[in-house]
């Protein structure tokens, strides 16, 4: 997986989840030092509408956008991030 | 919400989640330092079966037995941990 070309991708959650992976806002998870492999599970499973209730419907329409390859490029991106802030 | 009671709540999901909520599992993730509102938003989410796919099931089953304060006391402690480990 490609960190840079996630990083570039990222543009658009980070009105949510931060410049830096570090959510602002409290109902958002932080992404920062988050495992690549569950990130990846993740945006699979929003993308796929396997995650329903709470704020899922927000992240079903981002990742019905992205590929394959655009999530584990995300997703390698943002556990690449300290996640300590 | 009483974090140290859900400290004590919590020994069952050191198994997965690590005993500081850094996951020795990738495919899972860590909890420590995420948002105390978002991990309350996704244990309920799984205790209604809202989330599905990846491991979901196992989450589904734990979340279960857990009630509205329990999920509330375990997402303080959580949340109270330290991100970067």
């Amino acid at each position: 997986a490609d960190a840079a070309a996630g990083q570039a991708k990222a543009a658009v959650c980070a009105a949510c989840h931060g410049q830096n992976g570090k959510a602002q806002i409290p109902t958002y998870p932080n992404l920062a030092g988050q495992n690549e492999q569950y990130l990846v599970m993740a945006l699979k499973a929003y993308k796929n509408k396997e995650r329903t209730g709470g704020q899922a419907v927000i992240m079903q329409g981002q990742a019905a956008a992205l590929s394959d390859t655009d999530i584990a490029n995300l997703a390698a991106y943002f556990s690449s991030l300290p996640a300590g802030g």
